[in-house]
């Protein structure tokens, strides 16, 4: 399709803010219409997400206080990619780190853009099967409770609004429709 | 449940960069062993997605492109709630706004959390029934094309990833599965 009518073109870009975490990028882009606009947005690495199944089909998620909303969270597991990092490699890095378990069988599920709007950060998603329990080495200043839940239990919680993460809905609703296949 | 030992308390916090589009706060914490550290993230006012769907059953989507990530998006329409705005009624204007149409019926269908890392951005998804066209008034810079597709279809281009806006995805699946019962 030829997409003249909606394309952006980029015409200078700066950083505003390099945090710890964020890194935030403010460009001038020149509109479809030949006008000028500004766009402000976080310049992301990329993460990862894992679903964890163990052979029962039960699922490994976790409880994490998230601070810009001040409130407990249950969540897969999930983490950025380090520089130079394949994908798969952070998924497999920070499942352990974060859970104590490996996975024997990876299966790629799908790409997720979070937030279009404002950041480049897109999640890589992979099924983790035939777990093994080798020891969690949680990062310093890493909190996180481990759970396990039923496909269909969690899939309540989410119906009720227990589970609002995008990722972890989407890596329910995504399992939900492989299984019916 | 008790949570002490997974709660982050605030300490201080300071805006580091006020945009025209970003609100960047960083906020010194105390961890649940008593340690600090450092939470950067987005504050944001919250924000709507329309599910727009005609009595045939075909769903009305939007192509736009997203400077962040440089590409042209499939997606539901959605847009911020102006400050005091019911969420409800962000929906309406922005329907309106982007799409030219109106809704009779409004079906609240879920709450989503798209980044609970580095954002307190939350979005109410509505079902929008009942559409009757009144003319779009798109906004100065927003440029924006119109499409139809039934959920069957727009299914499809979701696994086969040409769907990947997270909050998209989430309305194509919660609705496909709404409509199972």
């Amino acid at each position: 399709m030829d997409d003249a009518h909606l394309i952006e073109t980029g015409v200078f870009s700066e950083d505003v803010f390099r945090g710890k975490l964020l890194h935030v990028k403010r460009d001038t882009v020149r509109l479809p219409d030949g006008t000028q606009a500004t766009r402000e947005y976080i310049a992301h690495p990329g993460a990862v997400m894992i679903v964890p199944r163990f052979p029962d089909g039960k699922l490994l998620l976790e409880r994490q206080f998230r601070y810009p909303l001040k409130r407990v969270f249950i969540e897969f597991p999930a983490g950025k990619v380090d520089e130079g990092e394949e994908p798969l490699a952070t998924a497999a890095r920070e499942l352990m780190e974060e859970t104590g378990y490996s996975a024997r069988r990876w299966t790629y599920l799908a790409t997720l853009h979070p937030l279009i709007t404002y950041s480049t950060e897109r999640i890589e998603v992979y099924l983790a099967d035939e777990l093994e329990h080798v020891g969690a080495k949680l990062d310093a200043g890493e909190f996180i409770e481990i759970l396990t839940a039923t496909l269909d239990d969690a899939l309540k919680w989410l119906e009720r609004g227990d589970i609002t993460d995008v990722k972890t809905m989407l890596g329910l609703l995504l399992l939900a429709r492989k299984m019916e296949r």
